[in-house]
């Protein structure tokens, strides 16, 4: 009988294309599951990478054609307009057991573009989003605690082989999170509706307050209502103006949900009618309640 | 020569009306300072008030009209809706040296209601608005240092006498708040911009997202910016519906102010208008990102 331990595969190599809290993260969480023998990262900035060396998340920078040679697996954590060109650079070199997955908000549009960006190579892509994220961006805010008990959903194609959407899923599992799956379009209505719609008001309302001409009287009296209120609004631009284009449609169906309740509340308040008021709110209360104890989130 | 101590007037006797997060805590913070000789509780609620004599917030439950005979400073923290009872109740019963005070989020609509319940003892009411506030409410949730820190705004009416002013601005101060002064409307222009609107936006949005049909599958995958975004939509549905119909003009002018600045936003994800968006949110987030490092509230 052959030892067991001759059975089992080397662990694989890692690329990280853009080391920053998502793809640091990921990095730190397989390091610290014994899930990968070596991490490569691949980015725009040299600083940056150099700290996520120094950070001990990943053990070398190179090239994406050299990540392309060396990776088992390629996770693209960057913004989603960078997508496309990060693809056509790896398809025509990806070795044909490599692995691409990504880590993108949206996923119809990160799936066409890989679609056009791979053509035949697109069974290699699994599409996933972890939904985590935090206030802070950058490798020194990257932890291996980032995705535990949290939720990934995976938005595997038709392309796709069921045992490598399982590697990705295993993947994910190392890092403890929670791995669902749906289709990418259901996929993207939910987060305009629970992650993009919120960012768009937050900011929106954000501006607006920044903009009026006592604004640093209205922001020397704000308080932790604000505060919580207006946090996501700190968020990188650039990935937020990437997420929004990319899921134009979803965020502008649900935009339009939001302004008729918006419009039906406003109508209670002009009319003075404080049982429409309190009903709404009321509802509101609960469900946010509700939410709380059930999501471990409060 | 006297001794120092028999020139100390003796610490006044504390009525608080309303012994919730808001009157509690005051009440905590002066026992803590030694500001008060007796704390007497007065409350719609027997529960409440019995959980506050058992967590020392209060000596005893009282009546409206024994606070009135036996009470040297008498604070009102209960919803607005009721604020204009409790004064006519307490109005004619006032000894001539007891000072009012309240703790209500508006101020234009909460001084006209004691303007008609106080008639020509309008000068004892000092009007006040604490910035504080938590998601937990209830005796259960007080503490001596909800105000540390924190702003507490006075509207000061004509009528009222220096000293009397000051004698509320000790009080504050003694919780450690910081204390300003406003005109009444310039305090309610500021708290519908910076309290009112997050809330009304916040509960509209939770309202809506719960409304879904696919509610379910929506908040099982809403996440952290989600959780920030919504926290404040979980607050007292009576105390916001009296907020929002006290400060109804305000707030409804704010209102449109923040919807012309979303009808912009919205224009520039229809047009596509990557720089228009990414300028917007940049406004956001650099404002968003000064404010946390000011306010020490991040």
């Amino acid at each position: 009988m052959m030892p067991i331990s001759a059975d089992r595969p080397t662990q694989p190599v890692l690329a990280i294309v853009g080391v920053g809290l998502i793809g640091g993260s990921f990095a730190a969480a397989l390091r610290q599951a014994g899930a990968t023998s070596r991490v490569l990262g691949v980015g725009r900035n040299a600083a940056s990478l150099q700290q996520a060396c120094q950070l001990g998340l990943i053990d070398d920078v190179v090239t994406l054609e050299q990540a392309a040679d060396q990776a088992d697996i390629i996770l693209i954590a960057t913004p989603i307009g960078v997508v496309g060109k990060v693809l056509s650079v790896l398809g025509p070199l990806l070795r044909t057991d490599t692995l691409l997955t990504d880590a993108c908000s949206t996923k119809t549009d990160v799936v066409a573009t890989a679609r056009e960006a791979l053509g035949e190579r697109i069974a290699q892509f699994v599409p996933g989003h972890p939904i985590a994220g935090a206030e802070q961006t950058g490798p020194e805010a990257a932890s291996a605690d980032l995705y535990r008990g949290r939720n990934t959903i995976l938005t595997p194609l038709p392309d796709n082989a069921v045992v490598d959407v399982m590697r990705i899923r295993r993947l994910w599992e190392a890092c403890g999170a929670r791995v669902l799956t749906m289709e990418p379009d259901a996929h993207d209505t939910v987060m305009a509706s629970v992650s993009h719609l919120p960012h768009f008001l937050s900011s929106v309302y954000m501006w607006q307050v920044a903009s009026a001409h006592d604004s640093t009287v209205r922001m020397a009296l704000a308080g932790s209502g604000f505060r919580d209120f207006t946090r996501i609004a700190a968020g990188s631009p650039e990935v937020w103006r990437d997420i929004f284009l990319s899921n134009r449609d979803a965020v502008l169906e649900e935009l339009q949900q939001v302004k008729q309740a918006l419009a039906q509340a406003e109508q209670a308040l002009v009319a003075e009618d404080g049982q429409a008021l309190q009903d709404f709110l009321e509802r509101a209360a609960l469900a946010r309640r509700l939410w709380a104890s059930r999501s471990g989130l409060s």
